[in-house]
């Protein structure tokens, strides 16, 4: 199994504006979102990547894409019909390909020196099948979530087969359906955001997209539970953390997450010290600090 | 006096996409740069507002402009011919009216309860004439900065009449030519970043553009210069601080200082205390502590 395509959704009419987004990397170079999540990919061995966007959003993407825009290949969803038909019209790019996939509103800091991306894909290649990332998730956030019931792999630390996948449950849906052995108390496995899709996850969308009366409710969850029953198919526990950039205070939560794990650690927590002293401080004390935070 | 129009410079080839950054507003309202910007300028009795640009920009920044668009008017900066040109693009637009003038890389938070420019434009209709915001600043940042000489106005607050103005002073220029009575030492009144321009501003640009072998070489500072000769000319001091969002981690200094001044201060700071708490815990003990920050 080889995997070097890379397919990221990013047709979500609310967030068009997310992937133009500028943030400082772990590294303390300045990128734009859609940068940091091509680098994501590229650092797991993907070559070529399909975006699905808005009709409209090319320009402004490949150019915030850098060096990579050579890489993208642009595919609209032409109609707001959701987030498994926006993945389904990535099926010509993918063909018969297992392909990585990745959102455009989350990111990733990864716990190893591995990328996250990358060890999802490397645990497909060994294990020669689709393998979504997940994470131990409090009941009381499983509405925000897929997630999956299954065992854990003896032998293998972090690695589970799926044999359920259930979009947002509820608690007593959980509860009744989604345990899986070995987690704390009230847990479960929700996904993480990045997954490694197989060509039979496109052709499972596709059929539930035809027949369904309304698409916008088929996700990628409805096409990964039918997965299960007819490939084998793993989730990759604990990689390390995933910020939601769409949602208030994401972009600020996110940089902080990336600059205390990076190479400007102690730069960041300076000027978050000055800024608290300088509040602190108030009008009367504070002309000496306004002239560092203003970086005179 | 009336102060009705705004002329905002956004032609920069390097930021282009400045404007679009989102950040969360002081009311806890997530925006985009270029809407802050526009805020700011609407509180200052603002009506309509000539944005100055590279051309092919003026979908994105109208669409991130909210329901503010149909105040905007663009006009393109053809070539990348400098700051002061950047400025003369506008003079059709300004008219023979006074402006309101801002730059799209900085923000600013103010001191008090009213808006900075708001109080530059309130001070240039008490005094008909045109006023600079001025800041006190160290030697040591001169070089990045429009210096002004001048003398404090008896009876007004942190009012100077300006009678020099110098381009990023060497700090033997500064030392010989603009020091300010009434500083501490070594500190020079330095531009902030807003200012209420008078028609004879655009006039003298106009002229010296028609004139200089470069045109780049033409700053705004030239041309106030020779305005303080010519007409009474104005700094505010004191006003509050300002944030150079175009450089490296400018954006995220700028979003920390407007939560710290904002609604949401006590949120953000539970971000930072959980974020800071989550590197040091490290990986062992870190995963309630994840559950909260990924928002679960």
């Amino acid at each position: 199994m080889k995997i070097t395509k890379a397919v990221i959704t990013a047709a979500s009419k609310s967030q068009r504006t997310l992937p133009l987004q500028t943030l400082v990397d772990r590294d303390g170079e300045e990128k734009s979102v859609l940068r940091i999540i091509i680098e994501e990919t590229l650092r797991a061995g993907i070559e070529e990547i399909c975006l699905v966007i808005c009709p409209g959003d090319e320009k402004s993407y490949a150019k915030v894409a850098g060096d990579h825009a050579g890489r993208l290949h642009f595919v609209h969803q032409k109609e707001a019909l959701g987030y498994g038909h926006a993945i389904q019209c990535a099926q010509k790019f993918v063909d018969n390909d297992p392909v990585l996939h990745l959102v455009s509103d989350h990111l990733h800091v990864s716990r190893s020196s591995e990328g996250c991306a990358q060890q999802v894909v490397a645990t497909a290649i060994a294990e020669k099948c689709a393998v979504s990332a997940v994470q131990s998730t409090p009941e009381s956030a499983l509405r925000q979530f897929g997630t999956v019931a299954g065992r854990s792999i003896r032998g293998k630390n972090n690695l589970y087969r799926i044999d359920r996948v259930v979009e947002k449950p509820t608690p007593t849906v959980a509860e009744q359906t989604l345990i899986v052995p070995g987690l704390r108390s009230s847990h479960y496995l929700c996904f993480f955001g990045i997954h490694v899709l197989t060509p039979l996850v496109f052709s499972i969308l596709e059929e539930k997209l035809k027949i369904a009366q309304d698409p916008k409710t088929i996700t990628l969850s409805d096409a990964l539970e039918e997965l299960a029953k007819r490939e084998e198919y793993l989730a990759l526990a604990n990689l390390g953390w995933r910020y939601n950039i769409g949602k208030k205070y994401g972009l600020l939560t996110a940089q902080m997450a990336l600059s205390l794990s990076g190479t400007d650690r102690n730069e960041v927590l300076s000027i978050l010290v000055e800024l608290l002293a300088l509040r602190e401080a108030g009008v009367s004390k504070s002309d000496s600090l306004n002239e560092i935070i203003s970086g005179q």
